[in-house]
């Protein structure tokens, strides 16, 4: 099952976590284990403050008893999942339509740490449609500008109306199939105007714990830490 | 006094408009003097529709019966102000906090004019403090991360409480006194998570108006149009 090797990698990164840090809390399903399990130290007598990275993780950090900091500055330890890990620890990100978040989060972190199940590992970025926030205003012009980096973009929907991000915009699904210069292509899309964040996340993660489908993790660290 | 020279450039820029055109409405105190000009023109019968740059402009476009579209994918036509106005035409606009709208708004259309009067003209940009306009979600971190930038980075506040865009984010004016590639250094600041857009306008601008105190105009172009 999916979500025994998600709640192994969850388990195993909360091991990080310790007294007095600021933790960064991720979104999703394989992040939202990790708050779990943060909940559970929490009751244990563990002090430590939250950041959340979206409404929905607030919302679950809240029913788990997790002190939550609406401001900060600089956070230790960020626990995030992901929808593609490349070899590097380059990510895609957004599946969820948490991303611009989740990078402010991730910028601020002393150290991220993405938790993935085998599945997201990925030789190269790209077969999972790039998701991009953008502004409401303007946003027909915005695709067409997308679109002029050689991809299919979409307008995400939520029913028959557009998905609508916490900070109130809308996300464009980038279908690029293989993305060869990740870095390269963040800078580009987010020099378009009317782009507020894309779900490229580079050379910000510190280690990745892949769970494995019968409870084991492997890990992988990409700086010091 | 200023209101001539502002008025003399936007009467300059308002012979530019054209039956049939989608023109788009800049904010500010020189781009008003436009909407009064265009808003009398529509009076005497011209057909045209506008997109509106800011809530505020949407106001005054209103006030002087302009049609307005709230969704458009191009533009023939912009009229909008700047802070500075650099002998490229680069520009550093945002004074008003309209920047990100403003930028959308020029990347759609197939013209930008700008009006000014002589006083916001300079050699190079940045003695006016560029303004970032940034998500309110770990701003304290993107400050920091602006001033690593070398530059100082305040937030602007109304009253007590921090200034809101329309867009519902805050603005942090960064002054670099002087800055030497302003395209290098738009790119570095859209690439900060956190940052929505920076007031750098740049390779956007088609033709400058220049307004004098003897109510005379100078025009610059800087592309075949």
């Amino acid at each position: 099952m999916m979500s025994t090797s998600k709640r192994a990698a969850a388990a195993k990164a909360v091991e990080y976590v310790r007294d007095g840090m600021i933790v960064g809390l991720g979104t999703g399903s394989t992040a939202n284990f990790a708050i779990e399990f943060i909940g559970q130290k929490v009751q244990q007598g563990l002090t430590m403050q939250g950041v959340a990275s979206s409404l929905q993780t607030e919302r679950l950090a809240r029913e788990n008893h997790i002190p939550l900091l609406s401001d900060f500055e600089k956070i230790d330890l960020t626990i995030d999942g992901a929808d593609e890990v490349d070899p590097h620890g380059n990510l895609i990100k957004g599946g969820g339509g948490a991303l611009t978040r989740e990078k402010i989060v991730a910028a601020a972190s002393a150290r991220e740490i993405i938790i993935v199940d085998e599945s997201k590992c990925v030789g190269v970025l790209g077969a999972f449609p790039l998701p991009v926030e953008v502004l409401p205003f303007g946003w027909r012009h915005t695709v067409a500008m997308l679109e002029a980096q050689s991809c299919e973009a979409r307008l995400r929907l939520q029913g028959e109306a557009p998905f609508v991000t916490d900070n109130g915009n809308y996300i464009i699904d980038c279908q690029f199939r293989e993305i060869s210069s990740p870095e390269e292509l963040s800078e580009k899309l987010n020099a378009i105007p009317g782009v507020i964040e894309n779900g490229l996340f580079i050379a910000l993660t510190d280690v990745v714990i892949v769970g494995k489908k019968d409870g084991t993790t492997e890990e992988f660290t990409f700086s010091e830490i």
